[in-house]
């Protein structure tokens, strides 16, 4: 049976409801334009699985408190400035199914609202001494930017190999993850080692998160309907990198010239997907989430199996190793 | 006698030669794309105005030493990050002489490369523990991109006082300089009260700094041509508010109507300028600069009068208030 996000957020209702209450503080400030549009972007919050991971990890090593709350209030700026920043990116229009920052107010603003953002999680944790924390998610800042570069770098050539794509969702989508699970640990008071063993847990569910992502561009979605996404733009994920290293080199040299080609996306869509199902792409992808899934709960065996909250725990990873949409 | 940008770097060339190498250093990256993005930014780079600033504050303080050339790539990190974003925002092609990033890589890149410079800046800082450059530097990070945001809201309905106008260059111009001089301070081990000293002085003349920057609009420069860009953007600065101010309400509302107009931008400027410089918006704008080149070297006085390193700052100041473009 499929979880709800409901669900996950009741064991924590209180102290999520803090944590909104300190986001929104974090983001005050005294030019109305800017309040405007912070306001506008807090009510078109979306699931805010990134605070749960904190929390979650906190609770896993102690207590949630008040550097826990400042603690997902950072990755949630940092995440927030990332999705602002990538509307403006690829020229998106809608979030969440509203307007972007960028269609409402043009890109000039919304490049600057991003760094904006940056620099308040930045400040909430400068002004709080929570340098233990801004040291372990800086380094997530630099490789979500960098991440992205290589993905773009690499996509003009189209020539991504499983090791070369596994590097790029760990700095693109994982990092920022297991950054979440280790300063929720680190806000607890854990030491060293488990923030460690937490750092690699939220590393192998945010490789999975990505998988699931690649997956619904194939179809496997709650639609049944390939987007396409990624195909459109050229970009190759692991159900079509494994699908191509089954095939003669001939034969995937056609697969690309087809990606590459000006054939009608829908044309192209349909064939590609046919050709990574027919070659077992879809299942080695999902073998694989779930290979990254069992050694998360490994990395953290021994926090799972204490009580409640390890439970929930492994709700909230299967919600998003699971999601339809 | 003009001073040479050759003549401020002289006393510490040897420093500025190790810098340079550190920031280099601080830019290296695994992606190819991105290094090379960063060669070019380092190719093209400007007068490093700030990074002299905080040499010369840590020269007045004590040792220039390895803390401050990790200052100054610090905040030369943050300065490029924000002007590669500007360049974006204000869809720019050109950037000293060279082609801007945007222009040669495209949007979506230039606005990662943004994000990837804050990000190097942040980790610079954290991996070497220099938290109290962060704490301070951190500030104007958020300052910048609010002011900017501040004068895009302002400037669509053009009703900018002496006041605001000064609480806008503070967070956008301002803040930056008084970090570089401040965490420059701090770099050579001043304390708190000498390190506010240091952020005061940096503060007036960021201040001076871009009222330099307002004069050239309305031809105070090496051509004696006004040069006209913010009255375009319908920025009103120092020199124009001043003058609205002495003249009644009817004939300010007509200036401010020939702005919004659609007449041909030639047309309005010297319309403009005329009506400036009659009513003594330039004097006020070059005396108000003045006042705050004093109150400048009035905040770290007992530091200028000690030796040569004062005269280079004298020197410094007066290259970055008296130029002529």
């Amino acid at each position: 049976m499929a979880i709800s996000l409901k669900e996950l957020q009741a064991p924590i209702k209180d102290d999520l409801a803090v944590f909104e209450q300190r986001f929104a503080m974090s983001m005050k400030t005294r030019v109305p334009l800017l309040n405007t549009i912070m306001n506008y972007i807090i009510r078109r919050k979306g699931k805010q699985i990134r605070p749960l991971f904190v929390m979650y990890s906190a609770r896993l090593c102690g207590e949630i408190g008040e550097r826990t709350y400042r603690a997902a209030s950072l990755v949630e700026l940092l995440h927030t400035a990332t999705l602002v920043h990538d509307d403006v990116v690829d020229e998106s229009y809608e979030r969440r199914g509203f307007f972007s920052i960028n269609a409402l107010w043009k890109n000039k603003i919304a490049v600057l609202v991003g760094d904006y953002l940056l620099s308040r999680g930045l400040l909430l944790s400068v002004e709080h001494d929570d340098f233990d924390l801004l040291k372990i998610t800086s380094r997530a800042v630099r490789d979500m930017s960098e991440g992205e570069l290589m993905q773009l770098e690499r996509s003009r050539f189209l020539d991504i190999t499983e090791e070369i794509y596994f590097e790029i969702i760990r700095q693109k989508t994982a990092s920022l993850i297991a950054s979440c699970c280790a300063i929720g640990a680190a806000s607890a008071g854990a030491a060293e080692p488990q923030i460690e063993q937490f750092r690699l847990f939220g590393e192998r569910i945010g490789l999975a998160f990505q998988i699931r992502d690649d997956l619904f561009d194939f179809g496997d979605n709650e639609s049944g309907k390939p987007t396409g996404i990624d195909i459109r733009e050229k970009k190759l994920t692991l159900p079509l990198i494994y699908a191509l290293k089954q095939v003669s080199s001939g034969e995937a040299k056609n697969i690309l010239k087809l990606i590459k080609s000006n054939k009608p996306d829908n044309e192209k869509l349909r064939l590609v997907t046919q050709f990574v199902q027919s070659h077992g792409g879809m299942d080695y992808a999902r073998d694989t989430m779930n290979r990254l899934r069992n050694e998360a709960f490994e990395a953290i065996s021994d926090f799972l199996n204490r009580d409640d909250s390890g439970v929930n725990m492994r709700k909230l990873v299967d919600f998003v190793i699971d999601r339809r949409h």
